[in-house]
């Protein structure tokens, strides 16, 4: 679950928000039990519980040339525990559905091989699923976690808030254009990127940290350029950010040079990076005991997200998975 | 969710039992919090709480000549809330994972709005989802159900009970021949069958008055004869059957001899029923408040089903989406 209305994580259908509008008034019914439903990383079931799902499909997610069975594996748990860290939750459980090509439920093994080591790395039970047979393969996972107390959302930033980011931005896009174009992986350091995009590290332990202080939080999966416009929608303020201010390791910068794209254009629109970004009070920052880099301010004023730095004047374009583009191919 | 060992609902993998032993194996770790995982037709998260995920996949589980977008959306969600009935519990919330082809949304509107009235009819509130694009139609859907009393499982049945099921049989497998052959669609009530298998209705009414009486509790899904065996591996214990006591209207009655398969045959093979099965002291059954039909009973020895009665001696074979197979063709 994932995008700014919890519909359609990673799609970027023309008509998204009218179709998510127009399809959640369809299943609009009595909700008994439930806290908060669609609109953040997870819904809240319970005081306690959040749950999500996330989808990754051969094709549109990953391709098996790239990523190995494990790796899918991984991933299409990872994503999800990222969407948890964004909740500020501790995983709790895992349920995966799994459709296998024709039947051929010969990937399952390598491919449950590695959801399972991701799924012992955080603590998640694996409780059960199903499999299915279809036209391609695809793997569902939801996971419930559990929270301590209500996590922000992506409604709490407020005028005054800077907007920080935890770790660095970019290196799954620059992994991806490494695969796309062997000539890239002879940059020092771009096989880290290729091993961030193939398996993330979902930021659980921050998140839990940041829950408590900040005030709005999300994970960032399409890219900057498209889930910091969700914080500002959701919040009704104005964001304004620095693309020069993004952190940015050395082979993102040099893979970004190679491609003709400015590093923080790079960092911005390429997704897949499973950090977290806050607003947060000015004055948490330091203290918050998770390193994070500012880059960026809330403003009042009309709810959206103005781009400042090299390259902003082009404009960004986020990850867009339902169209099957890539960003800077 | 759904398989004998929670794996695999309507799934007949040549090996599935080694396959699900071989998955469950993979993702062992540690489970805190979980009380019961793989086995039933729902994994036990908390106390109160049970989950359960079941994905439907067109050209596996349905064809759009034969059931509408809505019927398609209604059925996604049903076949989880059956799972529920199976467990006892009552609907609290359902996660929808989409998966559309090759980014084409437009089929989405339909298909939640039949989703959105199977949520309005039972109570079940839909918190959100995603929708990724892929090369086929396919819905996922968790759902998260509410237990009043730890449920009895399949593991509980004890030599002296009586085998029981909600309802009648065999209503989808007579409705799935006459939308494969029109002849059969001039047989008095059969539109009932194609409503039934198009439009199923979870039992959750009888599940939570069974989960309170009934040693053994399931959901008939893919069919007696697959489904029967599970309680009695789980249980270990012998079930004996009879083809000729299983609840059988007059139109798949009717089906059955125009197909040339006796009546009990394709009431227990047939598949997609959503009945419950009970096993239960035959003392509870005239006075527990559902209207039950008893068809076996059980006894100490090895663990199996022996069925008795017209075409038993034929031998008895499930539904079987992995294989895109169906019954008595």
């Amino acid at each position: 679950m994932a995008d700014g209305l919890g519909w359609g994580e990673g799609t970027a259908h023309p008509d998204e928000d009218a179709l998510v509008a127009h399809l959640a008034a369809l299943v609009d019914g009595p909700a008994p039990g439930v806290l908060r439903g669609i609109g953040d990383d997870a819904a809240l079931i319970a005081p306690d519980l959040v749950w999500t799902v996330d989808t990754q499909v051969e094709g549109s997610h990953f391709r098996r040339d790239w990523s190995s069975p494990a790796d899918v594996g991984w991933k299409a748990l990872a994503v999800n525990l990222s969407d948890l860290a964004a909740m500020g939750a501790q995983p709790v459980a895992a349920l995966v559905s799994a459709i296998v090509p024709d039947g051929d439920a010969s990937d399952l093994e390598p491919i449950y091989a590695g959801l399972g080591a991701c799924a012992r790395t955080y603590g998640c039970a694996v409780v059960g699923g199903d499999v299915a047979s279809g036209p391609g393969l695809a793997l569902s996972i939801g996971v419930l976690g559990r929270i301590a107390a209500p996590p922000p959302g992506r409604d709490g930033a407020r005028p005054g808030d800077v907007i920080a980011v935890t770790g660095a931005l970019g290196e799954s896009a620059a992994g991806l254009a490494a695969l796309r174009d062997p000539a890239l992986q002879g940059l020092g350091g771009v096989e880290g990127c290729i091993a961030h995009l193939r398996r993330p590290h979902p930021r659980l332990a921050e998140g839990a940290v940041l829950a408590r202080v900040a005030h709005a939080l999300m994970d960032v999966s399409d890219g900057l350029a498209r889930d910091l416009p969700r914080i500002a929608r959701r919040s009704g303020v104005a964001i304004t950010a620095d693309l020069d201010t993004l952190p940015v390791h050395v082979p993102v910068r040099d893979v970004a040079h190679r491609l003709g794209v400015e590093p923080g254009v790079l960092a911005a629109t390429g997704g897949e990076d499973y950090e977290l970004v806050v607003a947060i009070d000015p004055a948490d920052v330091a203290g918050c005991g998770v390193p994070l880099t500012v880059i960026g301010e809330v403003l009042a004023g009309a709810a959206g997200v103005v781009w400042r730095g090299t390259g902003a004047e082009a404009g960004l374009a986020g990850w867009d998975h339902l169209a099957r583009r890539a960003p800077n191919p």
